[in-house]
C-alpha cells in the first residue's frame, strides 16, 4: 500500500500558493491558481489538480504567460458586457476580478456576459461555473483551446477540444454543473493511453490521412474527433466563433500558431454568460428553483445521475477528512517549492 | 415519373396563408405560420414544410392552441430581457412581434434575450435564428418539446428532443446556422422507420425496460436516447432548465401531461439569446466577420461542410425556379383549403 499524507484544504492551498510565489508569480496570480488547483485535488479531479502545476510553470518559463500580470477591469457602463483584460496573465485571477461585476449586471439587466481577453487558461471551467451559481445565477461558460480536433467530414486539426460548461444554482445544495470537452475525449486521455501503451476506443481519433485509428501515437499526429458527430462539431465551431472571434481573441488554430506546441497552457479568451432565474421568471407561475429540484428528482428517481455528483461526493469527503497525497506527490511539491522554475524543463 | 407543379414562393405562401385563414386563424397567426412552412418547402426541408399544416390544424381543432391569439409584447424597459406572451397562440407570430425589440436591446446592451411564453411551437428553429442573424447578430435558440427522451443512465422518457440552434451572420452570404435535436434522432425519423417497416440504427432508442432496441414500435413505447451520450443528455437538461423552468414555462414532461399526446403541436416557451459581435469585439484587433470567414474557409478547405449548406442550395434553386409540388401535394392543399378544420381528425 502506498503511504499517504493527509493535508487540510487550507494547508494544501498554502503549499501550492507558496510554489507559485517562489516561481515568480505575483500574489494575485499565485492565489487564484492555487484555488483552482486545490479545488481539483479536493474534488478528486486529479487531471486538474497538482498535476497541473508543472504545466503552468513551464508556460511561465517559456515566456508565454506573464507571472506578474494585473488584470484590468473595464466596467463598460450601460452595457451588459463586462470585460477583463488578463494582461497576458492567467485567466483565473482575471475571472475573480470580473465576477462581482458580472453578477451585478446580470441582476440589473437579467443577463450579462463576462469577457476575459489575453489570458492563459489551463483549468477546468467548473470552478468558474460554480462561482457564478454561488451568486444565484445560471452560467454558460466556454473557451477555445489549441487546434487538435478535426471538424466532422474533415481530416485536419482545426477546432480545439473547446470545453462547454453550464451551471444552475440549487438552494442549500451543490449546483447542477456540467463541464465537458466538445471532442469525444480530452487530449490528456489520449496521452494517458499512449503512456500506458493502450489502444484507444474506436471513434476517438483519425490519423494524418483522415482514417479512423485506435493507435494513440497516430491519433496525436492526426486529429481528435468531436463528440456526437456533426452536432458536437457544430458546437465546437460555435465556441470558436463566440469565445474566440466574437470576443476579439485567438481561435484554436491561432493559439497553436502562437504557442507552437500543445505542451504549454494555451493563451486565448473566455466567455462567461450569467442569467438571472429571478429576472427571467418574473411574473410567471412557480418558483424556478423548486421546479428545477422536481426535474432533478425525476432524473435521479429513474436511476440516472446528475453530472458532477462524483466530484461533489469527493469534495464532501475532502472537507471532512482532508486531502490525501502520496509520498511521491508530497516530494514533488517539496521539489517544486525548493527549485521554482528550475524544477521544470 | 410523378407529375409536379411549380409554384413561386409567393404563390405557395398565398395558398398556405389562405388555408390557415379558412381554418379560423387570424391574419397574424396565419401569415407567420405560412412563412415558416413555406420556408421549409423552399429549403427542401420537407419535414417542416406543408406536411406540418395538418398537425397545426389538428392542434387548433383539439382546442390546444388559440387560433385568434394576439401576442403581447412586454418591453421590460431597462432590462436586456424582452418578453412576448403568445397568448396561447403559435410561437411564430410572437417571435415576429419580439424580434425588433430583441435586436435593439442586443445592440444597446451587447446581448439580450427574447422570451416567448404560452406558445405552441411546431416549426424548426432555423427561421428564427436566421431572423436574428439578418440583424447582424449571433443567435442562440432553444426550447423544450414533449418528454420522449430518457436521460443517459435512465430508462424513462423525461427530456424532450429539445432543439438547440445557433447562427452567426455572414456579410453578403447566407449565415452559419445549425439547428438540431439533442436526441440522437428526431422523433419523426423513428415514426418514418415505423411506417416503412424498417429497423432503427443501433443507439437511437431503448424499450420500456430500458434495453437498447432497433424496433421502432418498441422505441416509440420506450424512450429515445440523447445524442453524444451523457454530454447530449446534459445539454437537453440545460434546455429544460433555461427554456422551460427559468422562463416560467412548461418542461417537456409538463407539456406531455398537458397535451396527453405527442400527435399535437407542443405548448411551452422558447428562449432566444442575441449577441452583438460589434459590441463584444469593440476595442480588439481584427474584424470578427472577416475572421469568421477565414474559419469557415478552413472548414470547407479540408472537405468538411458547413451546416445548412444543403438547405441554402435548395433555397437558391427555389428562388430561381420556384417550388415543385407533386399532384398529391397540390390536391392536399386544395382539400385543406376547401374543408378547413373538417379536413383533419
Amino acid at each position: 500500500m502506498t503511504e499517504t499524507f493527509t493535508l487540510t484544504i487550507a494547508a494544501l492551498h498554502e503549499r501550492v500558493d507558496a510554489i507559485f510565489l517562489k516561481a515568480g508569480l505575483n500574489a494575485l496570480q499565485a492565489s487564484a491558481l492555487a484555488r483552482v488547483i486545490v479545488a481539483g485535488e479536493r474534488d478528486a479531479c486529479k487531471s486538474h489538480g497538482i498535476y497541473r502545476i508543472e504545466g503552468a510553470l513551464r508556460t511561465v518559463k517559456a515566456g508565454k504567460v506573464k507571472p506578474d500580470a494585473i488584470p484590468s477591469l473595464d466596467l463598460n457602463e450601460g452595457s451588459a458586457i463586462v470585460k477583463v483584460n488578463a494582461g497576458g496573465g492567467f485567466a483565473n485571477p482575471a475571472f475573480e476580478v470580473g465576477v462581482p461585476a458580472l453578477a451585478a449586471r446580470a441582476r440589473q439587466f437579467g443577463l450579462a456576459a463576462l469577457v476575459i481577453n489575453d489570458c492563459t487558461h489551463f483549468s477546468a471551467l467548473w470552478p468558474e461555473v460554480e462561482a457564478v451559481t454561488e451568486e444565484g445565477l445560471a452560467a454558460l461558460v466556454m473557451c477555445p483551446s489549441y487546434a487538435t480536433v478535426a471538424p466532422t467530414g474533415g481530416t485536419k486539426p482545426l477546432l480545439g477540444t473547446n470545453p462547454f460548461a453550464f451551471g444552475w444554482p440549487r438552494k442549500g445544495s451543490t449546483p447542477y454543473v456540467f463541464d465537458f470537452a466538445t471532442s469525444v475525449a480530452a487530449r490528456g486521455e489520449v496521452e494517458l493511453h499512449r503512456r500506458a501503451g493502450k489502444q484507444l476506443p474506436e471513434g476517438w481519433a483519425i490519423d494524418v490521412d483522415g482514417e479512423l485509428t485506435t493507435d494513440p501515437e497516430a491519433a496525436l499526429a492526426g486529429a481528435m474527433l468531436p463528440f456526437g458527430g456533426h452536432k458536437g462539431s457544430a458546437i465546437g465551431t460555435m465556441i470558436e466563433l463566440l469565445a474566440g472571434i466574437m470576443i476579439g481573441d485567438l481561435t484554436s488554430p491561432e493559439v497553436l500558431d502562437y504557442l507552437g506546441t500543445t505542451t504549454l497552457a494555451p493563451m486565448h479568451g473566455e466567455l462567461i454568460i450569467a442569467l438571472s432565474p429571478e429576472a427571467f421568471s418574473a411574473g410567471r407561475r412557480g418558483d424556478p428553483f423548486a421546479r428545477a429540484e422536481a426535474l432533478f428528482g425525476s432524473i435521479i428517481g429513474q436511476g440516472a445521475r446528475l453530472p458532477s455528483m462524483r466530484r461533489f461526493l469527493a469534495r464532501e469527503k475532502s472537507e471532512a477528512q482532508g486531502i490525501a497525497l502520496t509520498t511521491a506527490e508530497m516530494e514533488q511539491l517539496d521539489r517544486l517549492l525548493e527549485k521554482g522554475l528550475d524544477a521544470v524543463a
